[in-house]
């Protein structure tokens, strides 16, 4: 089956807002045997009509993110309802939903908000828990002759688009969808080793065998590696998977962070964090997870030398002598943050984030990871990530939380034979 | 002028890759003069015909992305080269460079790689110093009488279309358009205030005006009010919108964190954050700044109890008392943190993230955020962001930071006359 894929959205076109529409849509209905055969941009405005009616002649299922919204230029709902001649309905349970929110808020809700309470008469509502635009779904009886069988309009933030698609879009494909189109997927996510790495030792292999979609999506310091196949076969070949890429993988979905917090949370074990050059992301990234509090005990972001030594008591001769970003530093801060907080483990940062401080012996993108466990020698690493300051502190909390990963699990803390920078591009 | 990018590639509509050439694109084109008025992606293949003819009608200026390399697949330039009934010849200064290329690192040249010497007649070259693929430009003389008058076919990796972008193609746009087509475009980045209160305030007497292009895009506590318009326009209208929306305005381009870390750099002011519910993503924005290290001097995670007794000193019986997540526990945290880091202004978050850990006083979203101010009485605001737990750290970020950024500027407290919670959708 093929798909049309409809963005809305000024800003997209304007370049602020980059769209990860596509990508996501394209991944989540690849397993309900849809391929994307198009996807097109337009302006918030008319335009999105002669896309829309373009696209329902096209494509068999056809999908629409954004201009739900409150403001004039989002006219989707109009727009389809009239190319289809359908009348719009207020909808009270929708409309009393909007009032509930803004009162909840105490905010004042302006008289443009209602109109999104507007329904196409026969389509059915996909409720928006993240925001007061719902999302709609067109059936084949409101669509008639036209190509396309299902149509369905999205809001456009992610972050209500993608909860929507999950509990109502994937569902409902699921029921108007033939059952011989289906297929199942599986993402495993793997860190410490690279795209490459995972397709020479397994993916090629598997790829020859003709019956599984085989692919990949490398991001900063993670793969994920994805398969579908028809009900059954992953299963099937889930243990030749394990046994090659068994360490490296940390999950088949939930983050890195995520999978360490319910680890560390089943072996009741605590956590501590000392931070310096990724000032305060580890803790956020770990407390970015429900129940971290089982867990996470305390978070000291020492930017300054001054704060190292009182706040974590790493000797000032060790600073003098080594400097802040050294090996012992790292492996004081970490025994320091243990100590004062009376965790278990406690992982800490040292390093140069850039633009500047770079030296020759430590360019920039040279950091330290230092881990300290109740029961096991501290050891720490250096690794190195010439990047952009954000990717520099994404990739050197991964590789600390991945470093914590391997202590807990027990496995080699060689980060993966030795390639401790996973993916430099 | 109106500008259609087409981007062709299978990696793109498979999700595998997210496509971020519209934006650069847009973002680099702004300033010439032209609007991305439309953006399509199609298949490696034969859709890319049907795309360009469709696309040379329609817009000013055309932009085709990928589908120039040495495969099958690859036939944006033959399709160009079809569809504009010019024959297709050898070049032999881009062939003798991609023999060059390929012997330079010892690689045999498949034949097939030669397909990307040939070049339209009429067409020009636009080198490529980091591919073998050269992009092309088609002038008003090959177009004929189609609407379009620039054609531009450019290498699919960003590596290879930024810098022909840059070196090539905008010196030529430069040299083609006229000067009157040249327009200004300003963002100005709010917080503490929703895109229908912008929109009422002052968007809708903008756009009234019919001289201006005004846009918007909300995202969690943030809104971008984007103008478009000719030279000098935007200089002219600037008070009237300072003198509405000025003391929401954070920036017209940098990040509120940015913001905040420029404005104090300038005044040599310091700050330490305390921080509960938003675990380390306060001191993590903050630290995303380059330069940071000259206003950040330490952060405290103090996620359990303990440790906000242990590390900045708040009394047991407050805590007893009110709880974790109370008015005088914000106040308390962000003086501890203050006198113990030594900082002139310290920030401090307590609340409930969620998704469980509720009352009915305190229900899941309640945050408390206090601000400890040399010279000033500590202030502590509630407020109440019931979102996801990610969102929800995000906006009691950004609430923090725009305290922090009212006081140091010396503008009211009351967030925006009591809408602390800027959007809900």
């Amino acid at each position: 089956m093929q798909a049309e894929v409809i963005n809305t959205g000024s800003e997209l076109l304007l370049g602020l807002v980059t769209n990860t529409h596509l990508g996501y849509l394209a991944g989540e209905l690849a397993p309900c045997g849809i391929t994307v055969a198009r996807q097109v941009c337009v302006p918030d405005g008319p335009p999105i009509r002669e896309a829309l009616a373009a696209a329902l002649e096209r494509a068999d299922v056809v999908f629409t993110t954004g201009g739900l919204g409150p403001t004039t230029d989002d006219i989707t709902r109009e727009a389809a309802a009239e190319l289809l001649g359908l009348p719009l309905l207020p909808d009270e349970e929708i409309l009393s939903g909007i009032r509930e929110r803004f009162a909840r808020r105490g905010l004042p809700m302006a008289e443009r908000v209602a109109r999104q309470a507007m329904v196409p008469v026969g389509a059915e509502v996909l409720p928006n828990p993240n925001g007061t635009a719902p999302g709609l779904y067109f059936p084949p009886t409101v669509l008639g002759s036209r190509r396309a069988r299902h149509l369905f309009l999205l809001p456009g933030p992610p972050r209500e688009l993608r909860p929507m698609t999950q509990d109502y879009v994937l569902p409902k494909l699921g029921t108007v969808l033939p059952a011989s189109s289906r297929r199942e997927r599986r993402i495993y996510r793997l860190t410490g080793i690279g795209e490459s790495q995972v397709e020479e030792r397994i993916g090629e292999k598997l790829e020859a065998r003709g019956d599984l979609e085989v692919g990949y999506c490398a991001r900063p310091s993670e793969v994920d590696f994805r398969l579908i196949g028809t009900p059954g076969l992953l299963d099937q070949i889930e243990p030749e998977i394990r046994a090659v890429l068994g360490e490296w993988i940390y999950s088949e979905g939930e983050s890195l962070e995520a999978a360490i917090v319910r680890l560390m949370g089943d072996k009741h074990l605590t956590l501590a964090t000392a931070e310096s050059c990724t000032g305060g992301s580890l803790a956020g990234r770990i407390t970015n997870v429900p129940g971290a509090s089982e867990v996470f005990l305390a978070g000291y972001v020492t930017y300054a030398n001054e704060a190292k030594e009182n706040i974590l008591g790493v000797p000032s001769e060790l600073l003098a002598v080594h400097g802040a970003v050294s090996e012992p530093v790292a492996a004081a801060m970490a025994e320091g943050a243990r100590r004062v907080s009376g965790a278990k483990f406690a992982l800490s940062t040292t390093g140069i984030a850039g633009p500047s401080g770079g030296t020759e012996n430590k360019p920039v993108g040279t950091v330290y990871l230092g881990l300290a466990s109740a029961g096991y020698p501290t050891v720490v690493r250096r690794c190195y990530f010439p990047l952009d300051r954000v990717t520099f502190k994404h990739m050197a909390t991964s590789a600390a939380l991945d470093l914590l990963r391997r202590q807990v699990l027990e496995l080699p803390l060689e980060l993966g034979g030795g390639s401790s920078s996973p993916r430099l591009g």
